[in-house]
């Protein structure tokens, strides 16, 4: 099959081999993926990952133990957990110390023209949800976490850091929410272009601090800082940028101001599905481009461009 | 009087004006003071401090408008808040942005003869309480301070990082509530010291990951990364380390492993003032010396000895 291969760098193979599901794998048929930005740190050297990267997608099963979902197109989690430990147990998969992640650690991932995923980590997607919808239900998922961590109050003062993909699906799933929040970024066209989405933004430098929550989606890891400077005293910050590249920081602000920093990664995709079958949430004004996976290197350079929001991949 | 003065350099001096307490503030002659990780880091620059140092004392009230208090043995919450900001009116006035702080931003501290504090600052100390324990309130507060933060189960594993005096006292702390936990340090000796007092050490190096709770108390902006190591995926880090250096970090690991982190500075006195009454922390045996003021360089000198624990200073 195509697939988009990362080994030092990414090159488009066009003899890659099937996967093949092992029991209680299904396979599946990508029809469209997007390129995150944890995608272009894996390329930087993030977790050392070799392989297919790509874990944003929605497909088509066309092969599975569960032959109610054969036919069916679906979105996957992400984690492909042991089911055995206390990890999983716990429900916790996401944290399973076995697991394969797919297109990140130790699985292959979406950049191709298919993919396998445990059989539970597969949801079905309501018809009423386009492709170029149901593609951002991983990142939205990632959005939606937040709120599994921490319980936000109506009055309280949110400010995301990062003017990007994530920054500004998470500030959809909070306003989805009736949350408001101001997106900052040191870009004015680009958060032009996300305040025509009706979401509040700044200039980053314009920031006074005193946030209640501020969420760090910069994709750097400096954003800590940052986010440290603009929290209130025993305020909270909500981590999800995830780098290759350590930064020179200091956590004695988080100590002498009691700040509380919560770490946050993949959530559960159900609430996230609801949300854009419902229509709370439609991320579609995020795209930027469509490429064919034949075209996936100059899709990820697109990806790079930060004029550029989400930029996706079709593979069928 | 006779001060301990911190101008780029620490020195004694013998001409310093004596403090005059404002309206609402007590005149406390100082009895005893403790030299602490926090004063060697302000010498080094961090908070950019200039003047007299010293936070954790002991002493008697000479003048106050509270007459109840004239003559009695007193300890002090070294925040002095202004009483009529939101922070003060919420009961946090640790975290009052027009604060002064004894020893540590704009207020004079206890390596001195005398100092002065808000009358409400300060908590008189019972009689079974001698000196040598009543001095370590204000450190044994800021272990306490944990409590407030977190809840704890018994059943929880507890690493902490820093066989300093920070850390011995935080692990006193914790066996008094009937919580057992392990202080991970790099020097042999050191632990050995530590493990004598009945709490539970290991060599640094020799901790496995998978910690329910870990606690850094290293002092050094690097505690941060070794402690998001030894954590649980979904655990806790209890942030202790104020240092005036910056170190490269990465906050990934908080974010992949969905790690809460929480900052923690100063404590309520009550609790630790209780802890020390009843005899459930005596943390006398982490005197390493006493000193007279008159030697306060000597004794600076003593506390930056790694083979030393607690040196105090004796003003009277």
């Amino acid at each position: 099959m195509r697939a988009l291969f990362l080994d030092n760098e990414v090159r488009l193979r066009r003899d890659y081999p099937d996967p093949r599901p092992v029991s209680g794998e299904s396979l599946i048929k990508v029809e469209m993926a997007g390129i995150c930005g944890t995608d272009l740190e894996l390329a930087r050297g993030y977790m050392s990952y070799r392989g297919i990267p790509g874990h944003e997608f929605v497909g088509r099963v066309i092969e599975s133990g569960r032959a109610e979902v054969i036919g069916r197109r679906v979105v996957g989690e992400i984690n492909a957990a042991c089911g055995r430990c206390e990890w999983c147990d716990r429900g916790l998969g996401r944290h399973c110390p076995n697991r394969t992640v797919l297109g990140i650690l130790g699985r292959d991932g979406a950049f191709a023209e298919h993919l396998t995923l445990p059989d539970e980590n597969l949801l079905p997607v309501p018809d009423s949800i386009p492709n170029e919808s149901a593609v951002f239900c991983e990142p939205l998922a990632a959005a939606y976490e937040i709120f599994e961590q921490t319980h936000i109050q109506p009055t309280e003062s949110i400010a995301i850091l990062g003017d990007g993909r994530l920054g500004s699906l998470i500030a959809m799933a909070l306003k989805a929410e009736r949350l408001p929040s101001v997106i900052a970024g040191h870009n004015r066209s680009r958060l032009d272009r996300i305040a025509a989405l009706g979401l509040k933004v700044s200039l980053e430098s314009e920031l006074k601090p005193g946030f209640d929550l501020v969420i760090d989606a910069t994709g750097r890891a400096e954003g800590f800082n940052r986010a440290l400077e603009l929290v209130r005293p025993r305020g909270r910050v909500i981590l999800k940028s995830t780098a290759a590249a350590s930064a020179p920081l200091n956590p004695a602000p988080a100590v002498i101001n009691e700040i509380t920093i919560i770490g946050s990664r993949c959530g559960c995709f159900g609430p996230a599905l609801e949300a854009l079958a419902s229509g709370r949430v439609d991320p579609r004004p995020l795209i930027s481009g469509i490429y064919p996976l034949e075209d996936g290197i100059a899709a990820i350079r697109a990806a790079t461009n930060r004029s550029n929001f989400k930029v996706l991949l079709r593979a069928a």
